[in-house]
C-alpha cells in the first residue's frame, strides 16, 4: 500500500500567511504542526514512510523535504508546473508501478483538515481492501453537515457490500459545486456525499483508465517512466509536461469512468479553503471568537484573529478576519473570505510582487 | 500678547497610536508635523516664542521640550498632576502675571485642528484687541456644520460689537455636550456656536474671577506666585496641586461669570477626538479610505488605515479603522471609534501595562 500526498497548492486562499513560497499546506494554521505533517503522520500507522510519495513543485520542495525529513528525498517528486490532479496522479503511479506494479494506492490531498484520525484510517483501510479485490476506482465520500457550494458532490447509488459496519455504495453521478439551492436540496434529499478529492485504487487500474480516458496524458507518462532512474528522468519530465493539457482526476477520468464506488467516510473532514472555514474548525472564546496570538475584544463577536507578534483589539466589530504577518495585514469580512483571492490577482496587477 | 497652551491630555481616544507617554498632541497624525508643532506654529506670527507657555505633565515635559526646541526652557510649565482646565490656567496667569500683570493672555488647546489659519489668527488678533480694551472674559465661538454631540455648545446674545467685519456677541448661556435632538435643534435654531475651548482675557481679569468664583484654587495660586522663581517653586506647586479639586475653566468660571463673550471664529475648527474625526479631516480616495501607509482594497469604503510600517488590505469591509503600531494592531467600528476608551480600561483592569 503506497499512499499519494499532493502537494501542489498556490495558496492565495490564505493570504496574507499562505504565499507563493508558503502554500497552506506548510503553514501551521490547523495546529502545532503544519498541515503537511499532520497529513503524514495521520497515514503513519498505516503506510510506512517509504511508501509515502508528495508530489509538489519545484519552488516548494525544499520545504517539504524540511518538514518532512524521515521522508527518503527520492519520495518526493516534482512537477515542473502544476497541470492539475490528473497529471500529478498518473504521474506518481508511474513512480510506485517502478517499485510495485501491483500495489494499492490512495491519493490524498495534502491541506485538508480530519479531527477523528481514527475513523479516517478505518475507512481508509476498508477502501484499500476493497481495491486490492480487483479494478475499482474508489473515492470516499463524506456525509454533508451544511450546503456547502464550495464542495464537489457526489450522487449515491445501489449498495455494494457492507465491511466492518462500513457501506460501500456506486457512484451514480459526480455533482460539481452546486449553487446554495442545490446544495440545499442535496441535504435534504440525503442521498448525496461531499467529493473528499481523496482515492483509492490499484496503481494498473488507475492507469488503465488514463490510457482509456486520457490517452495523450498516458502517452506522456509513457515517455516519463522510461526516464526515471536515467539522467534524463528531469528533462523528460520537463518535456512532457510542457506539452500536456491542465485536467482534474474527477473532469477526466471519475465522472466519465462509471463504475466508481465510494466509501463513506465520517471524522469531521473539512479541507478549510477560506479564513472562514478556518474560523469554523478553531476553538472559540464565549463571543465566538477565534485568535491565535494575544487578542482583547470589546462588544466583538464571531471573528477570527491571527496575530503572532502584535496584540489585536477589536471594538464593536463582527465576523471580520484580521491577519498579520511579518509585512502585511489582512482586515476581511469573514463570510466574503474567499474574496481574498481578487485580493491576490490586485497585488499581482499591481505588480507588488513583494506581497505574493 | 501671551500664549497658554494646555497640553495635558492623557490620549485614550487614539489608543494604540496614543499611549499614556504619548498623547494625541504629540502625534503627527495631522500632517508632517506634530499637533503640538503646528499649535505653537499657528501663533508664531502673531506671539513671539518667549511669550508662549507650555502647560503640560511631568511624563510629557521632555518629549514636550524635545518637539519645541525654539521655546525657552522655562516656559514649560510643568503640573504634577492633572486637576482640569481651571488649575492649568490659573497656574499659567501667575506666571504671566510675573512677567506682565496686564498682559493679554490667549489660553488654546494643544490638539485641536485649524485648517484656515489666517482667519484663525484674523479672529484671535480681534477678540485679544477686545480683550486689551477691559475686562472681558471671551471665547470664539464656532458656527456648527453637523450635530455634534462630543461639543459643548454656547447660546448667542446681544451683538456688543463689530471689528473689522466680525460680530462680538454676548454669551447667553453655556450648554454642555447635549444629546443627537437637543444638538439638532441647536443647528437648526442658527443661534448657537460649538464652544472651542479657546479663551482671550486680560491675566487680571482672569485672576480677579478665580478668586472670585474659585477662592479655594486662588488662594493656592497666591502661594505659588509667591514661590515662582525661587528653589521652593516646584515642591509648592506640587503642595498646592494635591491640595486643589479638579474643575473646568468652563463649569468653574465661564458658565457662572456672566458678562462673557464671544467671537464667531470660522476656520474649519475640530477638535478631532477620535480616530472617526480623523477620518473626517484626512483626504480620502475614491471610495472614501484615507489611509496612512502602504494600503489596498478590494470592495471596502469608507474606511481609515493608519500603519506605517506593513501593508493594510482590507477586503469586503465598510466604515472600520485599522491602525497599526510596533506592538498593536486596532480594529474598530469607525462610528464607534470613541469606545476606544472602553478598550483601554479593559487593558487597565487586564493591567495589561506595556499597551497603556
Amino acid at each position: 500500500m503506497y499512499a499519494v500526498i499532493m502537494a501542489g497548492g498556490r495558496g492565495t486562499r490564505f493570504w496574507p500567511k499562505s504565499r507563493e513560497k508558503m502554500p497552506k499546506h506548510l503553514l501551521d494554521i490547523f495546529g502545532k504542526k503544519t498541515i503537511i505533517q499532520e497529513t503524514v503522520e495521520r497515514i503513519g500507522p498505516m503506510i510506512p514512510a517509504k511508501n509515502i510519495l508528495i508530489v509538489t513543485g519545484a519552488s516548494h520542495s525544499d520545504e517539504v523535504m524540511r518538514q518532512l525529513p524521515h521522508l527518503p528525498e527520492e519520495n518526493i517528486i516534482i512537477e515542473p508546473v502544476g497541470r492539475n490532479t490528473a497529471p500529478c496522479i498518473g504521474l506518481a503511479a508511474m513512480y510506485i508501478k517502478k517499485m510495485n506494479p501491483e500495489a494499492v494506492m490512495v491519493v490524498l490531498p495534502s491541506d485538508h483538515y480530519i479531527p477523528d484520525e481514527e475513523a479516517f484510517r478505518r475507512t481508509l483501510a476498508i477502501a484499500a481492501e476493497i481495491a486490492q479485490r480487483g479494478n475499482y476506482l474508489l473515492t470516499i465520500g463524506i456525509k454533508p453537515t451544511s450546503p456547502e457550494t464550495g464542495y464537489g458532490y457526489m450522487e449515491q447509488g445501489e449498495p455494494v457490500a457492507v465491511i466492518r459496519g462500513e457501506e460501500i455504495l456506486q457512484v451514480r453521478s459526480f455533482r460539481e459545486k452546486p449553487g446554495l439551492e442545490q446544495a440545499k436540496s442535496f441535504l435534504q434529499d440525503g442521498g448525496f456525499s461531499w467529493n473528499s478529492g481523496m482515492f483509492i485504487w490499484k496503481v494498473s487500474t488507475i492507469l488503465h483508465e488514463i490510457n482509456r480516458l486520457l490517452p495523450n496524458l498516458y502517452k506522456g507518462l509513457l515517455k516519463i517512466e522510461d526516464a526515471i532512474g536515467t539522467d534524463s528522468e528531469k528533462d523528460v519530465i520537463g518535456e512532457v509536461y510542457q506539452e500536456i493539457d491542465p485536467i482534474s482526476i474527477d473532469y477526466g477520468v471519475m465522472e466519465k469512468a462509471g463504475g466508481t464506488l465510494l466509501v463513506k467516510g465520517d471524522f469531521g473532514w473539512s479541507d478549510v479553503g477560506s479564513w472562514n472555514a478556518l474560523w469554523k474548525v478553531w476553538d472559540k472564546d464565549e463571543n465566538g471568537n477565534a485568535a491565535r496570538g494575544r487578542f482583547i475584544g470589546v462588544d466583538s463577536s464571531n471573528s477570527l484573529v491571527y496575530s503572532p507578534d502584535k496584540l489585536v483589539a477589536l471594538v464593536g466589530v463582527e465576523d471580520l478576519v484580521v491577519v498579520e504577518t511579518a509585512d502585511s495585514i489582512l482586515v476581511c469580512k469573514r463570510t466574503g473570505s474567499q474574496d481574498v483571492k481578487k485580493l491576490v490577482d490586485m497585488l499581482e496587477e499591481k505588480n507588488m510582487k513583494e506581497y505574493l
